[in-house]
C-alpha cells in the first residue's frame, strides 16, 4: 500500500478550521483510492512565534523536508502586526519558501459558471475567465540584499533586485510546461523599458521559447497587464512573472473571480516537492466561528494530489466534488448571496465529502 | 497682458493630432481670459531618435526649462522597439522627468456619469469612482543603480531600487495636500512586510502625517490595493506611492474608468512647474488618421491652466465644454458604443472649442 507523508502546518486565523475540513477530504481520497496519507503536523506563523518564539521553527523545517508535500493554512493576525520583522508571520512563510526552495507559485484563477455573479466585472466580460499565474518565488526583490543608513538626506533604505539567468530560465520553463498542458499561450510579463533584471528576464524567455515551439510566447509590460487584466481577462492563458509582479497581479487575478474563498494556490520545488495553500488570508476577524470557507483549502489538496503525488484522477474527483456542491446551491457566508443561507465550514466541508 | 511659455512636445503617433486640439483649446482659452500662451514646439520619443540621434535632444530640455509648463503627447512606436536602451522613445521620457525634476505624477481617475458603460466593471461597483493616484515619479527602482555581469549561474542583472527619507516626504507631502482639497483621505500603499525601502515609506508617512491631522491616513499592502481596486475602487480617494508600484496601480485604477482615452495625468516639480500629458500612450496602429482621442490631452490642458497657471476658473470651464460634449453623447471611436457614428479628432475638439 502506497504512503504519502503530509506536512500539515494550519498557521492562524481560520488555518486550523478550514484545515481540518481538508484532511477530512484527504483522508477520504486515501481510504477510496488505497493509499495512505501519514500527517504530521508543525507549527508556523504567529502560532509558532507564541510557542515557539520564532514564526519558523526548525522543527516545522525538519517535518516539512521529510514530508512528500506541505499542506499551509494561513498566517498572521493583528496580534503580531506590530513585530519588529523576524517576529512577524510571514517572514515564516517566506522563509518556508526559501528553505524548501519553492520556486515556482502556480496560482489558477477560473471563473466558475455558478460563481459568475460574485465578480465585481460584468458578466460577460468574466464568464470563461481560466487563467493561471507563475510567479517567481525564490527570487527577485523579496530576497536581494536590504540596506539602511543615514545619509546627507536623512535615513536611505535600498532593496536589491537580483536575478541570474538560471533562476529565470527554471521558472520560464515552468511557465511554457504549464501552457503545453493548457492553451498552449504564455505571456511573460516584465518592466524591459526599464529594468535590467527585466531585460535579462526576457532574453532568457527569448532563449527558452526555442524548446517550445508548440507554444505561443507573447511578452508585456507589467503596467498593460494590469490594465489587460481589468479589461479583457479571457486573453490570458498562462502569465510568467517575476516574484513582486506575481504577488501584485496574482492578486488582482484572484479578485477578478470574485471569490477569493475559492482560489488554491502551489508553490513547487524541483521536482515532485511542492506546498499548498488557500490564496487567501488568516482572516482572523471571522477565526474559531465555523463560517471560513474551506473550499480553497479543499481545491490546495487536490492539487497536491496532482502535482505531488501524480493522482490524477483524485484531483479530478475532488474538484467536481467541489463544482457539484458548488452547482447544487451550497454557498458559505463570503461567496452567499444571500447570507441568511449560508453554510459553515464543517457543513460545507461535510458536503464535498459527500459528494465524493 | 500676462504670458505663459508653453513647451510643447507632441511626440510620436497620435501625438502630434491629439496636441493640436489642445492647443486650440487653449488658444481660445488664452483669449477669452486674456492672456497670452506663447508655444515653443519641441521634439522627444522616436521623433527624436530620428532626426537627433537621441530621444530627449538638449534643445528640447532647453525648451521645456525655459517654459512655464510643459505640454506632452506621446511616444513610441513599433519602429524604435529594438533599438538599444538609449535609442528608445521611452528613455525620452525618463530623461525628461529627471531633468525637470518632475518628482510628483497625479492621475485622477475619475467616472463620469456618461461613461460608465464603457468599464468592464458592474455600474454599482464603478459608478461614483473619483479617485487620485499621487505617483513618485524620479526615485525608486526606476532610477536606482542596474548592474549586468557573469556569474556562476549565468548572466545575473541588478535593480537597486533606492530612496532617501527628503524623497519620501515631499511626496508623501503632495499625497496629503492632494488629500486635503478632496475627502481627507489618504491611502499610503507600500509592500512593508517585505521591502526596507517600504519599511522607511512607512515611517514617514506616519511622521509626516502628525503635519495634517484633519487627514486620515491609512497604510495598505500593494497587492491589497490591487485587489481592492477591482472588488470596490470607490473606496479610495487618494492614494500615494511609489515609482514601480504607482506605475502598476495608476494604469490599473486608469483602466477601471473604460476610458483610458479620456484621462489626463500632471508630472509636478517643486514650485509651479509642471509636465502633462495624456494617460494613454503613443496608439501608432491608428496614427494620421484622425480618429483618436483628444479629450485626454484637453483635460491635460486644464490640469496645467489649474496646477500651473493658477486659472481655476478657465480649467473648470475647459472640463465642463467636455462633459457636455459627451453629454450630448459625441464620442471617437475609442469611446463609442456604436462606432459608425462616431467622429474624428478634430470634430471633437472643434465641438469642445464651441461648448467652450
Ligand atoms: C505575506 C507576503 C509576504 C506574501 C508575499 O508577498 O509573497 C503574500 O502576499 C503572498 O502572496 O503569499
Ligand atoms: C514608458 C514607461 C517608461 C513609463 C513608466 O513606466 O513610467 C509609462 O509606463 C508611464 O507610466 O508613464
Amino acid at each position: 500500500k502506497k504512503t504519502y507523508r503530509i506536512a500539515v502546518l494550519p498557521g492562524d486565523g481560520i488555518g486550523p478550521e478550514i484545515m481540518e475540513e481538508a484532511v477530512n477530504v484527504l483522508s477520504l481520497v486515501g481510504e477510496r483510492e488505497g493509499v495512505t496519507f501519514e500527517y504530521k503536523y508543525g507549527r508556523i506563523g504567529g502560532i509558532a512565534i507564541d510557542t515557539d518564539g520564532t514564526p519558523l521553527p526548525q522543527e516545522t523545517i525538519s517535518i516539512a523536508k521529510e514530508a512528500d508535500a506541505v499542506m499551509l493554512g494561513a498566517v498572521g493576525g493583528p496580534k503580531w502586526d506590530q513585530n519588529p520583522g523576524h517576529l512577524r508571520p510571514e517572514t515564516g512563510l517566506l522563509g518556508i519558501r526559501k528553505e524548501l526552495g519553492l520556486f515556482a507559485n502556480i496560482r489558477p484563477a477560473t471563473m466558475h459558471e455558478s460563481m459568475v455573479e460574485a465578480s465585481s466585472l460584468k458578466p460577460e466580460v468574466v464568464s470563461g475567465v481560466d487563467l493561471i499565474v507563475v510567479r517567481e518565488l525564490t527570487g527577485g526583490i523579496y530576497f536581494g540584499e536590504k540596506k539602511r543608513y543615514e545619509g546627507p538626506n536623512g535615513e536611505v533604505a535600498e532593496d536589491q533586485c537580483i536575478y541570474n539567468e538560471q533562476e529565470i530560465e527554471r521558472i520560464i520553463r515552468v511557465g511554457f510546461d504549464v501552457a503545453r498542458k493548457r492553451q498552449k499561450r504564455l505571456v511573460s510579463v516584465d518592466k524591459a523599458n526599464v529594468l535590467e533584471s527585466s531585460r535579462l528576464w526576457r532574453k532568457v524567455a527569448e532563449r527558452v521559447a526555442a524548446d517550445y515551439p508548440d507554444v505561443e510566447l507573447s511578452h508585456m509590460l507589467v503596467d498593460a497587464c494590469a490594465m489587460q487584466l481589468v479589461r479583457a481577462p479571457k486573453q490570458f492563458d498562462v502569465i510568467v512573472t517575476e516574484n513582486m509582479f506575481g504577488d501584485i497581479l496574482s492578486d488582482q487575478a484572484a479578485m477578478l473571480t470574485g471569490s477569493i474563498g475559492m482560489l488554491a494556490s502551489a508553490s513547487l520545488a524541483e521536482g515532485s516537492f511542492g506546498l499548498y495553500e488557500p490564496v487567501h488570508g488568516s482572516a482572523p476577524d471571522i477565526a474559531g466561528q465555523g463560517i471560513a470557507n474551506p473550499l480553497a483549502t479543499i481545491l490546495s489538496a487536490a492539487m497536491m494530489l496532482r502535482l505531488s503525488f501524480g493522482m490524477d484522477e483524485a484531483a479530478d474527483a475532488v474538484e467536481r466534488a467541489v463544482w457539484s456542491v458548488l452547482e447544487a446551491g451550497h454557498r458559505t457566508g463570503d461567496i452567499a448571496a444571500d447570507r441568511s443561507k449560508a453554510i459553515g465550514t464543517k457543513e460545507m466541508g461535510r458536503l464535498v465529502c459527500e459528494a465524493l
